[in-house]
């Protein structure tokens, strides 16, 4: 079973970790992380750089297919290269799947016309330009299309995926392979429930 | 402010990015990964590398050193180099902390010697090697040392640094920037609770 998660300047590491720590644990896959070019891309600060081992000329089909969002997301939703990519992908995949602004990349490309889907609340108003419907929810499955809400809605969307690819004892292994048991120190985690002042100083730039 | 964040072959990539995704948040803060050599350090599965941009020598202290777990651990564990730059860090940092197996290395290294500490729950009976003390918890705090348990564990740990670091409404704001509202489903993330059959799937390989 082939996971593809695709890397591009400026995406979001947690995006593109949180699932593959997950997916990689389903028997059997094999996780690619794909680019325009071979090498190190980097993440969306300098501190980071994770390496593409494949070429979109190289992947020509997927059964899982992961989009991981970021800040360069906005850069990229022009790349002809990237989204023809993703189209192909998608054609082939079982399961067409994106983190945070990832969405906004399905989008892009034409794959989520019609599709409920959801992103990073902070970018929930973009959805509509793509004829997608924003729909709360840290996962959103609208037929074989699966979006995820910002960076950390990843983990809990792959863990639902390794269910579905696999069977729940094994989806429940890897929940606890990763010790996913989260105790979140703050109650300010969903953008539906946070104090204003603290959307506020996320949109002020946490700097 | 400096973050330390040690790679070394096999590591856990979610046990390094968890932390990284909500440090790099905090303002003012410079990440950096570290490793005995410069370039692309490969994860514990083949799929992902990461890449270390300074070696041991470059780097003379630290404010927070964050010391990742993975298979690779075990190998390490009398590695000189790597205990020593753990040490020197150590000595320097405001917050010593480790997830998953990281913290055999903190161990190794004797940095847990008479210290409450945690690990990944499958590895716990180590800790007492290096005379730390086996406390339940996913985040647990002695003085300045802070150990997480297994690999998601370190974005728990991360954020409730972030407060101590700066304020709570600042880390309360990276909670909600990386949207961590987790939603697992399943109930099967802690090792105290989790059914045996699900331990054992765990324990036997999941291939």
């Amino acid at each position: 079973m082939r996971v593809v998660i695709p890397l591009y300047d400026r995406f979001t590491a947690l995006d593109a970790v949180g699932p593959y720590e997950v997916l990689r644990l389903v028997p059997g896959a094999e996780v690619t992380f794909v680019a325009d070019r071979p090498g190190p891309i980097q993440a969306d600060s300098p501190a980071l750089a994770m390496v593409a081992t494949a070429t979109y000329a190289d992947v020509t089909d997927c059964d899982v297919l992961v989009v991981p969002g970021g800040i360069g997301t906005h850069d990229r939703l022009t790349d002809r290269p990237l989204l023809d990519f993703l189209v192909g992908m998608a054609n082939t995949a079982r399961w067409t799947t994106s983190v945070c602004t990832g969405s906004l990349l399905l989008g892009a490309a034409g794959l989520l016309a019609g599709r409920r889907a959801t992103t990073h609340w902070a970018r929930a108003s973009l959805l509509a330009r793509y004829g997608a419907t924003h729909t709360p929810g840290r996962v959103v499955i609208d037929g074989n299309v699966v979006t995820a809400a910002g960076v950390s809605a990843g983990i809990d969307m792959a863990l639902s995926l390794a269910e579905r690819l696999t069977d729940r004892l094994t989806a429940e292994a890897i929940q606890l392979a990763i010790e996913y048991d989260p105790q979140p120190p703050f109650a300010t985690g969903c953008a539906a429930t946070a104090p204003q002042r603290v959307k506020d100083r996320v949109t002020a730039g946490l700097g």
